[in-house]
């Protein structure tokens, strides 16, 4: 193997990427959905972390077109599809090693929830079901993620963990096959992952979260830097800000700086630009770094 | 090897299932899709092919009420959200190993021509976009099947070849993770793949076909029997009756029966449900038998 990937039998010991991987991304299921209306994108609110994400992956663009990617016919939707001219001079826009990560916001928690997916159980009927149905609402929501951040101009890959053999054991991540991630960036795409339903050796199945798979990712990969993107909530479903921040400081204790800020401000541009690497942190930057001091 | 499939060993040695599987079913794209209008779905068609496959999979169910799995908002649909009751009668639905493979039909082959993927250069923007947008519009179908299957009842899980790990090799299959299709099928689910953009090792990219996953799949989990529902058509865009009718052949030359059949008709039933399997075609029978003799 010559890919600086180290491949083995048993899915779990990969591997990095042949270069390294510059920043992963969380995308709160709050900062891109109306929390409190069921499977509602808050399509502004994406749009705008959408084109940020894009300024920070892709450099020295700002006289370049932007080609969108999402070449699907959408409601409402008359735009022209694109021609070879239009990439004709697209220089190779490399779009610099990021991951996204996304949560539910109000996609999947109502199905979850309703089932107790995350208690296991799919001997019964209604967790099989709502397995099913949760799969559903959040590979929905991944796909309105990916379509808005291609028509941006970044080449975006929805992933599911299920279907990249996540697998849980007491709901910690037992084995997860991370080397199609790896491939998908070294071929200079954009992996997108999201919070999902998985089987669970122990359980049967149960919820993996996007906080927990970042973890994994991080340690696995190893990111310069890691960046979270939120709103300010007075409550967050999955497990709140508690959980959000003993993740955070398990990817600080590999090393990796973590930062914690608000969606769609020059703050989080600042943040996923890596400005805020080193001791590089101004004053007026608002947010929170979670970093391993040495 | 003598399929015409290179194997090699990272991620490929699996794995039979626990039980053996029954079914591969083949959903052609020019079934369930508009093939003359850009991503349109032949929703009519899917509804009766998904009720087939209700029926074929689930046996004696007559009685019982289904109890739909897409919990999902729907455009037009006001159906209220199932209670925990609605499931409390169900017996176990035991969904009988199937697997679905469908095609692409008008989704996915006007991204995919328009950029030349299945030819590979993701080092030419426009290939690089196409792939991008070519795996929206298969994904945006693989969710559209897999949201009628569960409304059927049928606990339908969408798996992504890219995600799953398959990579070519010249075209040819190089390796594919079958473990997590496998582990799906022995929780009690039914996986629903597709025609993909995949990653290719001597070209970068290209496009897998349906036909070809289902001769892999076909080769590794050795189902009892493989069924392709296809609309009667003058032609064909991926390769045409030609080309299915080799691959078809190729399942058989492994002993299991394929039988080649219009969809959502009294015969596609029988062949589903596997009355045709030993030497039992009856004359009325309309459709094509591929068997090995012996």
């Amino acid at each position: 193997m010559d890919d600086g990937i180290s491949h083995n039998n048993n899915n779990n010991q990969i591997l990095c990427p042949i270069k390294p991987i510059r920043c992963i991304v969380k995308l709160g299921g709050a900062a891109i959905t109306c929390k409190n209306e069921i499977e509602k994108m808050n399509e502004e609110s994406l749009e705008k972390v959408s084109s940020q994400l894009r300024q920070a992956m892709i450099s020295g663009l700002s006289s370049v077109k932007i080609c969108g990617m999402d070449w699907s016919k959408r409601p409402g939707n008359s735009e022209a599809s694109p021609t070879v001219d239009d990439f004709s001079d697209q220089s190779l826009l490399d779009s610099d090693r990021f991951i996204v990560v996304h949560g539910a916001g109000s996609f999947g928690h109502f199905q979850a929830s309703k089932s107790g997916v995350h208690k296991g159980g799919l001997n019964q009927p209604l967790v099989k079901a709502g397995f099913v149905a949760t799969r559903i609402s959040v590979t929905t929501l991944n796909l309105e993620i990916v379509r808005a951040l291609a028509r941006e101009g970044i080449p975006s890959i929805g992933m599911s963990p299920f279907s990249c053999g996540w697998l849980t054991c007491e709901r910690n991540v037992a084995s997860a096959d991370v080397s199609m991630v790896a491939k998908a960036i070294d071929s200079g795409f954009v992996p997108v992952l999201h919070g999902d339903a998985v089987l669970d050796e122990a359980q049967d199945c149960t919820i993996l979260s996007g906080d927990v798979i970042i973890r994994h990712l991080a340690a696995q990969l190893k990111p310069e830097y890691v960046v979270f993107l939120i709103t300010v909530a007075a409550h967050d479903t999955t497990g709140g800000m508690v959980t959000k921040i003993w993740e955070a400081a398990m990817i600080a204790k590999l090393g990796i700086d973590v930062y914690i800020v608000k969606a769609a401000t020059d703050d989080s541009l600042r943040a996923l630009r890596g400005e805020l690497k080193g001791n590089n942190v101004p004053e007026e930057w608002l947010g929170t770094v979670i970093r391993l001091l040495r």
